[in-house]
């Protein structure tokens, strides 16, 4: 059968599949996977393909976007691909072009998600969904660009919560870290002086979303600076408007200041 | 030990839990769930308690909103409960008191994470994820409510798309159709008129996210109130400014008609 089947691996290790996922991978000819759109920290391979009863063959970004993943759509005129990605198939925008391109030549294509970061993080820092405005990248800092601000200061002043994806370079192995991401905030606050991104800011910093040994701090820049999260990835929230349940939250989950408290109230 | 450990069940059925999930479950003593936060239409209990080796006992909304979970955290006291939650166990922010309580009175809280609506939703339309403001939930037509409607206002002026759970009743097992969900809407949009919610309004239903066989259709209001979705849950978005790419995933996933290219370039 003509099929490719994109399946979330989920956040962290190879136990965030779902066992819908893993009976993808148990019946499918060929799979793939690739690990640049996210890294999954404590994924073990031997152990996977063991899981699976299946060889894994890696997909580099390259193959991907230069060469518009052929070798996938190959594959596929002879039989059913699994295509394996971090998190949830699609929250990265990149392999959009991938199942456009497949349907297009009449490889039909499915979805099986997984458990993505954008949702594990909402729901480790216990602040409300629908409070999230727009999300965001913040970029490393020899690529300083406004926007990130910008998200911030508009979510802000709709009262909206506003998480931020550190970047990555997985090649290199480089991740952003929160003190890193303040930077690269802070200079764009030095030209646009709106007080958005001060040491008095109240944010929460989050390492390790999906594992079973997340950190979360929330308190102010300040605090933050000089606390220590731990190996990577990282994510930050800048809260807008604080209900008191969600302060409440920051405080039991995220060890927030007591005086969070009264401030928030 | 004294530990409540939540358990995202992810969407649709029993295969939508993590390997993660089910290895907390088969070690667990005592294994709660609720499905009133969400309901999942193809979920088997018979196979489920097979799957795990365990006996899964249901708990009202009542049980936890009245009586503060007090079975689960009676239950903590003697060593190591699993909660089941459709979804992301914190996405519905009904549990996160419950967890804060939980700690209060030193029962050590974990998270395994489902995979959640907001994300399969994003994912299957293929539009982009940065590019989604804030989410809202449609209500009955009974609590008429002007909220959805200003959050789509809102985010369209900011060009944003606007993500809308559909409200449910699972006691009733009653759903709130696409259809009911534009009539809500519209009746807003009479007192309003600021043309958020007229008849050639674009729109993107989708129907059994995260399920084996979701429906998806991207058209005018008009082309929508016509077509049948089949079994729920239901979702809509209403897309902000288009990418030419998003426009393509329009078409390649949700029919869009074709003239969508002409009208977004």
């Amino acid at each position: 059968m003509k099929e490719l089947v994109f399946v979330g691996l989920g956040l962290n290790d190879e136990f965030g599949l779902t066992l819908k996922g893993l009976e993808e991978i148990k019946t499918a000819d060929v799979v793939f996977m690739e690990t640049y759109t996210s890294r999954m920290p404590d994924f073990n391979l031997q152990h996977f393909e063991e899981l699976c009863g299946k060889k894994i063959q890696f997909i580099t970004r390259q193959v991907l976007e230069e060469e518009n993943g052929k070798c996938l759509l190959a594959a596929a005129e002879f039989g059913k691909v699994v295509f394996l990605v971090p998190g949830d198939p699609f929250i990265a925008t990149t392999h959009v072009t991938l199942r456009i391109d497949a349907e297009k030549i009449g490889v039909r294509t499915r979805v099986v998600h997984g458990i993505s970061i954008m949702s594990a993080i909402v729901s480790l820092s216990g602040l409300h969904n629908y409070k999230f405005g727009k999300t965001v990248t913040v970029p490393f800092p020899e690529t300083s660009a406004e926007t990130p601000y910008n998200v911030i200061a508009q979510n802000k002043k709709l009262g909206l919560h506003t998480l931020c994806l550190l970047d990555l370079r997985e090649p290199e192995n480089r991740y952003l870290t929160i003190n890193q991401a303040f930077k690269t905030l802070q200079i764009i606050e030095e030209q646009k002086q709106e007080k958005i991104v001060t040491p008095d800011t109240v944010v929460v910093g989050i390492a390790r979303a999906g594992s079973d040994y997340p950190t979360l701090k929330a308190g102010f820049i300040n605090d933050l600076t000089v606390f220590d999260f731990g190996p990577p990835p990282y994510s930050l929230i800048f809260p807008g408007d604080l209900h008191f349940m969600e302060v409440d939250a920051l405080v039991s989950f995220a060890d927030a200041p007591v005086e969070f408290k009264r401030l928030f109230k």
